[in-house]
């Protein structure tokens, strides 16, 4: 398949790796198509992978990941152009993380709108579903790296794009579909983003990003 | 022990029970010490159990719970009276939800502020520890109710403050010591109460309050 991945940081080149090692033809969006660190990354995995401008990556992929910096977001898309990601999914990983107070990060928006569905409303015509976006891009493509059923969160506005992508997910990155859950509507991209506090604050506490959460259920007995 | 629980809802309702289960004498505050639900409750737990003013609770507990409705945390606090919160711990389990744009809920703080710190601030003397928040009542009174090794989150100030919250909890409503979690300073209440607007989606997603959050740590492979 032939698929674009919009940023190149440690995220985009996760998900490209895994995407190219997977069998499939990636295309990194950056701003420039000499991107730095978009070329090396192509260069180290040969004719698979390349690296182009947003709207030239847009217009190679039939799926798009967003793993654009959350504050960019937005203006990233507007260069990939509404034409290139018209009636396409697009998996949507970028948070709206705002280091411009230091650290740890706050949210630039959250409560009563998100980013998903801000890039939603922006493209209504793309099929956006928000996933991936609550763990470390190694626990995204290699969930194997996380002992237990932990659980990969899903959400958008159309059943069958979300059921497509989770069957992608499971297959490229090796997510075991019982541990898929679908959150619904893409308003739940508030709460999918909201949980980066937490997750921050975990990962200091465990001194590791390598974690996820399960959810551990009622007990039967 | 003597013990004040803030907050005549289903939370104040559990954890008091709970309480006076585990041989405490629980003081239920509420605005009216005439209050229909805990008088109610009081009613049907003998005499370790009453129901009286916020302030009157706060005088009489060693150790305070605040399970009142977040909207009203403050006032109440403010009702039960600094003199009689200075020193002891608070047990901070109120989340900031904001139901006036109606369901689900909004968050009435949060993102650079939460209401743990709000608390905090107003209360200087007293020993706040944000605990609980992040879980349904029947749940956090009985952990068993869920299967595996899920997680207790707190957070506040002073280490030993929380080692001591820690022990409570495990004693009293049978936390596993090894499944509480330590995030950090009174800050890191941003993270637990931002969990919200997730938990609430999962508890639509699930179809039952009756789960949580369990930290998957990395594969030792």
């Amino acid at each position: 398949m032939k698929i674009a991945v919009l940023g190149t940081g440690m995220v985009g080149a996760a998900i490209g790796t895994a995407l190219v090692q997977a069998g499939h033809e990636v295309a990194m969006g950056s701003r420039t198509a000499d991107n730095e660190s978009g070329t090396q990354w192509a260069n180290s995995l040969g004719e698979a992978a390349r690296c182009v401008t947003f709207a030239n990556a847009a217009a190679f992929g039939e799926i798009i990941f967003d793993c654009t910096n959350g504050a960019n977001s937005l203006t990233a898309l507007h260069s990939a152009g509404a034409g290139n990601l018209r009636g396409k999914i697009l998996v949507h990983v970028a948070n709206p993380l705002d280091f411009s107070n230091g650290m740890p990060p706050s949210l630039s928006i959250c409560n009563t709108d998100s980013l998903g569905e801000q890039v939603q409303r922006a493209f209504p015509e793309t099929r956006v579903v928000k996933a991936l976006n609550t763990m470390n891009c190694d626990v995204m493509v290699d969930p194997s790296r996380v002992s237990g059923d932990h659980n990969l969160f899903l959400c958008g506005n159309d059943a069958a794009t979300k059921a497509e992508v989770a069957d992608h997910l499971c297959a490229w990155f090796g997510w075991k579909p019982g541990n898929v859950i679908d959150l619904g509507d893409i308003t739940a991209a508030r709460g999918m983003e909201m949980f980066l506090p937490l997750w921050l604050r975990l990962w200091a506490s465990l001194g590791s990003p390598h974690f996820n959460i399960q959810i551990a259920r009622k007990n039967p007995q």
